[in-house]
C-alpha cells in the first residue's frame, strides 16, 4: 500500500470520467484559449451571425444593433399605450430621459467638474476615486498589485476604440471624463440641454464591448426546452422588459409604486445597478451586498438566505481580509477568499468569470411542475454538472452531487404543494364560492385578466378581489416556494424548512383547505336554509 | 460652443433661485457665522424667550428649567396615578431613580475607579477609552488628525462652565471622572447612598450646553401647520413623555413588557442611547447601527430600509474604510464617505450639523391624510427644499425633486389604502357586526377607551377585543403604512413596493374586504333562520 | 467624608456576600487551580464514575464510549425503523457515513495534499491557513503575540496523545494532517475507500479531551429539577438524538425537508459546525455569526436579537478592532472587547469559559408553565446568581438583578398568553368543533398522533388538519413565546415587544378566540338549522 501504488491509484482517480472536479481545474489552469472573445458564449454569435473572430466594432455593432431593437426588447414594451412614465422614471431607463427644458446653455468638457464640484461635489469625489480619472495611475501599477490586471483590461478597451475609429493609432486614454459617457466618447464640448444623455447599457458597451457582450449573452443562453420561460429570460439582459410587460405593472394606476418594480428591472439599461455610479468599482461589484440591491426580500431572499448560510457567514466574519481588488479568478487563491460568494458561483462557469449570471440557471425565478418533471432532460443534467463542478472548488464532487439531489427533491416536494392548493383554489373559483365571487368580484386592471390567485392581487385590490386566500395563494406560488428553493439552493437549512420556504407553504396550503371547507359548509348551510324557505314558501 | 460661452452658461445657471444645491453649499462652506450658538434654532431662543447672545450659563438654566418642567414634559405625565414603576425603570428614567438602599458609605472621587475595577471592570474599561479619562490627550492632538476638531470642544466646554462659575479662570479640565456625572461636577467626596445620581440629559447638559439646547430645540421646531401632532412630538426630546402618556401603556397590567417601550423612548431622558455609556463615543454616534437600537421594526424599519438601499449598501461595503472620528462635517470631504448615513441627512440642515434631527420631518411617524392633503402648505414646501438640498449634495436637483414627488404620491397612495379599510371597519363597528362585538368585546384598560383597530390591540386582549381585523387594521395604519414610507423615503425599492409596504396594505385590506363580505352574509343568512324561527313560531 | 472612611466603606461593601460580582471576578483572577481538568464541571466525573484526577486517556476513553453508546443517545434513535437517510445525510452524521464506492485504490497520507489541490482545493487552501498544517509556528509564537496561549493547548493535545499511547515519549507533533483525521492519528496509508472515515467529535476528541469532555458534560449537568426536558436536553451534546426522536422529523415522508433540520441539529456529530472545517479556526468560532448558522429564525431568534441589542450593535460597529484571536478569558482585557458576544455570555460560568454551553440554561429552548412555576427553586436560582455575576463584569449586580426580574416576568406574562390560547384550543378540539374536524382530519404520520396545535402541523399536513389555528396555536408555544423570551433574554426591546414576542402572542391569541366565538356561532346557526328542518319534518 501506499508509494507507487498509491500514486498510480490515484492516477486512475484523476482519469475517471466522472471526476468532473479535476477536469474543469484543469481547463481553469489551462493557458489562454486562442479564441477570440473566449469569455462569450458561443450561443451568442451564433445568434447575431458573427464568426468568432469578429472585430471589435463589428461585435459591438451587431450586440448594440439588437440592444436597442424594439422588436427585441428595447423601449416600453407591448403594453406601453397604458402608462406613462413619471418624473423620477427617466433616470432609472436612458430610453425615456428626455433633454433638460431648464438648463440651456453651452459648455465644454472641462467645465463639468468646475461647476459640479459645488453642484453636486458627490458626483465628482466618486468619479475621482474611480480608475476613469487616472488611467495613468492603472498604466503604473506594479506588477504584484492584485489590480495589475486592470492593465490589460485598458489595452483592450483603447483596442476596441481604435477598432470603432475613435481613438487615432498610438494614442492612449488618459481619463474617462464627464462628457465621454454623457456626450459621447471623446466628445469635446456641447449643449447643456440638447447634448447631455443618460448612459445606458450600450454607453458602457462601447468601451467594454466584451463585458457588454457577456451580459447581452443571457438573452441566448437561456433556451429553456420545454419553453418554461420565453427565450432569454429570466435574465439581467431583459429585465427591463420583464418588467414593462408584467400585466399589472403596466395596468395599475399607481405609478409611484410601479416605480419601484423598475428600480430593480433596470439592469437591462444600465450597468450602474451593479457598478454604482459615478466610481463604477468592481472591486465593489464583487461584494455579496451589491447583489442584495435586487435579490432581497419576500419574493427571492438570496442575499438573506446567503449570509445566513455557512458561506455567508465566513463572508461575515473573514470577508473584511479578502482582497476584493483581485479578480474573481484568483478568488481562491491570492485573494484570499474562504468561502464563496455570490459572484464567484454565478458569474463562473467552467472556470472562467463573465457577466453571463444565467449560463447555470435550473430552477430559475419560479420553481413549477414543467420544471420539476424535466429535471433528467440533457439542458438541465448538463447545467448542474456545471454547478457541480463549481462546488467542487471546495467540495467533493460526491457532496455536491447529493446536495444537488437534495435541493432538486426538496424543491420538488414544495412545487408538489403548491400544485394541491391550486386543486383546491380551481375548484372553489369554478364553483363561484370563493367570498364575494358572485357579487362583488372586479376584474383587474387591462391588460389583466381574472384569475384566482393572480399575481396582480399582490398589487391591487378592488371589492373582493384578491380575497384573502387568492392572496395566499399568490403567495405560496410567487414568494414562499421560491424562499424554499432559494434557501436550498443557497444552504440556509433553518430558511428552507423552518423560517421560510417549506413551513409557510404547509400554513398556506393549510390555511386554503381550511377555508375550502369553511365555504364549502357554509354553501351547504345556505342551501339548507333556502329549502327551508322553499318549503315555508310552499306551505 | 464651450470656452467663455459655456462658463458663462454655467454662470447663468449657477444664480438661479432654483438652484438650492449650490446655494446651500455656499453656506456650508462660508466662514462660521459671527452669531451665538449658530447651530441652534431661532425657535429655541424664541420659545425660552432669550437673546442669541446669552451667555452658556443662561442658556443652560433657561434650558434646563423648562426639561425640569412637569408641566412641559417631565416626569411620569398626566396618567402617572395608573402606573408603577418596576425595578428596572429606575435605570431606564433617572426621575425614577432611588439612591441605593444598601451601599451607604462614604466614597471619596478617587474611591470610584479602585473598587470597581474590580466590581465592574467593564464600566472602568470603556471610561478608560472615552475621551472624558484623558482631555490633555485631546489637546495634544496634532492639527490634521481627524479628531482635532475636539480641542476647540473642549474650549467650549471650559468656557461654558467658568459661566456657570463651575471652573475657575485660568483653571482647566484634565479628566472627566466618574463623581463629576454621579455626583456632579467637580463634587470630590459623597455617600455612595445618598449622593449619587444617575446622570440624566441635563447633567451631560451642563458641560455641552450647545447640543444639549440643540437636542431641545426639537421641543419648538416641530409646530405642524394644522396640528397632525401635539406641538415638540414626535421627537426625541419629548419621547419618554410620548410613551408615558400613551393610553395603552400607561394602562395595561403587564409592566415587563411596557418597560420594553421605555428602553427606546429613554432618550428624552438620557444622552446614552446615542453616545454609549462609558465611553460616550462620538465617532460611535455616527454610525447607523447606532440609530438602529431603536430605529428598527414592525412600525418604523428605518434601518432594515437603509442598509438594503443603495446608500446602505455602500456603507456596508465600503464603510470600514471611513474616518469614523472626522466631525459630519467633513464627512463627503476628509472622512472619504461615498454614501449618506443616517446622521448626515437627518442631522444636517443647510450645510449645519446639530443635535436637532427633527427640523426637516414632513410625513414624520405616521403618514395620514391631514398630511397627504397640506403637502402643498409651506411648512411641508420649506422642508422638502431643504430635503432637496440635502439630497443635491450627491444628486442632481432634478432628481431629488422627481424622487420626493415619488415619496410623496406613493405614500399618499398608501393612505389611500388605510382609508379605504378605515371606512370599512368603521361600517362594522358601527353597525355592530365585528365577531362578538355584541356579546363579548370588553373595553381596554383605562385610559384607552373602546373603538376599532384601536392602538391597543397590538399589545392587549380579553374576549373578542381585538378582533382579528381590528389588529389587521390596527397594522395597517401604524405598522405597514409606515413601512410602506419609510420604504420610500429610505430608497428602498423592493422594501415598499413589495416586501414590505405596498403590498402588505393590499394584503390587509382585501383581508378585511373578505371579512366584511363575510359578516355581514353571515348576519343575512342569521337574519333569515330568525325569519323562518318566526314563521315557525307563528304556525 | 472620602479617604480611610470612604475605603473602609468600600472595604464592607465588597465583604458582602451580595456582591457576586466581586467575589466572582476574585475567582477568574485566581491562580489556575490545582484541581485536573478545571473546566470540566463535577457532574461529569460523577456522571462517568471517574476521579477528578484521571487520566488524559481513561477520561477519553469513558467520555467516547457514552458518545458511542447507542442506548444514550448515539445512532438513529428510536423511531430508526421509520426513515432512511438520503445521500447527504451521511455527509451530516458520520454515523451514517458509508465507505466511497468508487474510489478503491491504496493511498499515502503524502498523497492527499498532493491530489487534492487539484481535485479540490479549497479543502486543502482551508488547512492550509489553519494551525494545524504548521505546528512549529505555534511553538515559535512570541509571549505577547495573542495566540501564544495555544503553545499550552498544543502541549496538552502532546500529553494526551502520550497518555494514550499514540505519541511517543520525546517525539512532537510537527502537523495534523488529513489521514490523522479521515483515517487516525498517526496512521500513513489506506485505502481511499475501506479506510476513509467522515471524523465524529469523538475523533477531535481524541486530540481534544477536554474541550470534548466540555461538550460532553452538557449532558450531565441539565438536571431540571422539575423533569421540564428530558436529562441532559435541550444541548449541543445531544442535538442530533433530540433531531432524529421528533416524531414528525422521523415520520414525515419528505426526507429532503427533514434533512434541513438535520443540517443544524448535526452538533452532537461533529465540532465543525462552529469550528468551519478544514481551517478550524478558534478565532471565528468566538464570532457571534459562527453561532448564527443555527441559532436564528422562526423559533429561536438569538442572533437577530443579539445583532440588533445594544451588545449586537456595539459589536457590529466595533468588532472590527477586537483581537479575536485571544482567548475569551481575555475578551474584556487585553482583547479590547466592549461588548459581550454570545460566546463571552454563554460560555462562560464563574469566570472560566469551557464548551459546556449550558451551564446557566433556566427557560431553555421552551418557556412553559412548569418553569415559570418553579423560579424560586435553587436549581433557578443558583443559575440567575450566575448569570448576574456574568452581567455583572459590566453593569451593577443591582442593575442585572432588576434586569433578570423583567426577563422572568415578562417571560412568564406571556407564557399566561399561550395558556389561555390553549385552553381555547383544548375546548374546541374537545368539543370537535375544529374546521372539518368531524369529517376531514387525518392523523399525523406515525409515530406521531392527532392533538390540537402539534409540532406536526408546522411541517405537515392533509385534508384540515392542521387547521389555520392549529397552526397559529403551534407558532405561540414554539415560536413566538421563545422570540418573547429570546428577546428579553438578549436585551432587544423593540424585539420582545413589538416586533416579535408579545405582541405576535396577543394577535395570535385574539386569532384564536376569534375563530373560537366563530366556530361556536356557527355550530349554534347549525343546531338551529337542525331543528327548524326538524321541525319541518315533524310537520
Amino acid at each position: 500500500m501506499g508509494g507507487l501504488g498509491g500514486l498510480s491509484g490515484v492516477g486512475t482517480w484523476c482519469r475517471r470520467a466522472a471526476c468532473t472536479a479535476f477536469a474543469v481545474n484543469a481547463i481553469s489552469i489551462a493557458p489562454a484559449m486562442a479564441e477570440e472573445w473566449p469569455t462569450v458564449p458561443d450561443e451568442l454569435f451564433e445568434a447575431l451571425n458573427l464568426d468568432r473572430d469578429v472585430s471589435a466594432n463589428d461585435l459591438y455593432e451587431a450586440v448594440a444593433a439588437r440592444y436597442y431593437d424594439e422588436a427585441q426588447g428595447y423601449g416600453k414594451g407591448q403594453f406601453s399605450e397604458l402608462w406613462e412614465p413619471i418624473a423620477f422614471s427617466r433616470y432609472m431607463d436612458p430610453a425615456l430621459y428626455e433633454g433638460r427644458e431648464q438648463l440651456n446653455f453651452d459648455v465644454s468638457a472641462e467645465d463639468c467638474v468646475t461647476c459640479h464640484e459645488s453642484a453636486t461635489p458627490g458626483w465628482v469625489h466618486a468619479w475621482d476615486r474611480s480608475v476613469h480619472a487616472d488611467l495613468e495611475a492603472i498604466r503604473a501599477l506594479p506588477e504584484d498589485d492584485s489590480r495589475a490586471y486592470k492593465i490589460e483590461h485598458l489595452q483592450e478597451v483603447e483596442a476596441n476604440l481604435r477598432s470603432m475609429g475613435l481613438l487615432a493609432e498610438g494614442a492612449r486614454l488618459t481619463e474617462v471624463g464627464c462628457a465621454d459617457c454623457h456626450m459621447g466618447v471623446g466628445v469635446k464640448d456641447g449643449n447643456h440641454m440638447a447634448d447631455l444623455r443618460l448612459p445606458d447599457s450600450a454607453a458602457c458597451g462601447q468601451c467594454h464591448v466584451r463585458q457588454f457582450s457577456e451580459r447581452e449573452s443571457e438573452r441566448d443562453t437561456l433556451t429553456w426546452p420545454q419553453d418554461q420561460w420565453p427565450a432569454g429570460r429570466p435574465s439581467h439582459a431583459l429585465s427591463l422588459l420583464a418588467n414593462y410587460e408584467t400585466a399589472i405593472w403596466a395596468g395599475m394606476a399607481e405609478r409611484e409604486i410601479a416605480e419601484g418594480c423598475t428600480m430593480c428591472h433596470t439592469t437591462q439599461a444600465t450597468c450602474n445597478q451593479c457598478h454604482t455610479r459615478h466610481e463604477f468599482a468592481a472591486a465593489q461589484a464583487r461584494r455579496p451586498e451589491m447583489c442584495a440591491n435586487c435579490h432581497n426580500g419576500v419574493d427571492h431572499n438570496e442575499f438573506e438566505n446567503y449570509m445566513m448560510s455557512r458561506h455567508g457567514l465566513i463572508y461575515q466574519t473573514n470577508g473584511g481580509d479578502w482582497d476584493w481588488e483581485a479578480p474573481l479568478s484568483e478568488a481562491f487563491a491570492s485573494a484570499g477568499y474562504n468561502a464563496p460568494t455570490c459572484q464567484t458561483c454565478h458569474m463562473g462557469v467552467d472556470g472562467q468569470y463573465s457577466h453571463n449570471l444565467v449560463q447555470k440557471v435550473r430552477w430559475g425565478f419560479a420553481p413549477m411542475p414543467s420544471i420539476a418533471e424535466n429535471l433528467a432532460h440533457p439542458w438541465f443534467e448538463d447545467r448542474k454538472d456545471l454547478w457541480v463542478a463549481t462546488c467542487s472548488q471546495c467540495h467533493s464532487p460526491s457532496f455536491a452531487e447529493s446536495y444537488f439531489e437534495m435541493i432538486d427533491n426538496g424543491t420538488t416536494q414544495g412545487v408538489d404543494l403548491v400544485q394541491q392548493a391550486d386543486a383546491v383554489m380551481k375548484g372553489l373559483y369554478e364553483d363561484g364560492l370563493l367570498v364575494g365571487q358572485a357579487s362583488n368580484r372586479p376584474a383587474p386592471p387591462a391588460p389583466d385578466e381574472d384569475t384566482f390567485g393572480g399575481f396582480f392581487g399582490l398589487f391591487w385590490t378592488e371589492g373582493n378581489n384578491p380575497t384573502a386566500i387568492d392572496y395566499e395563494y399568490a403567495q405560496m406560488w410567487e414568494q414562499e416556494i421560491m424562499r424554499h428553493f432559494k434557501g436550498l439552493a443557497h444552504v440556509n437549512p433553518g430558511g428552507f424548512t423552518y423560517t421560510y420556504g417549506w413551513s409557510e407553504l404547509i400554513a398556506s396550503l393549510a390555511r386554503i383547505r381550511d377555508e375550502d371547507t369553511r365555504l364549502r359548509e357554509r354553501h351547504a348551510l345556505e342551501e339548507r336554509i333556502d329549502a327551508l324557505e322553499a318549503a315555508g314558501d310552499a306551505n
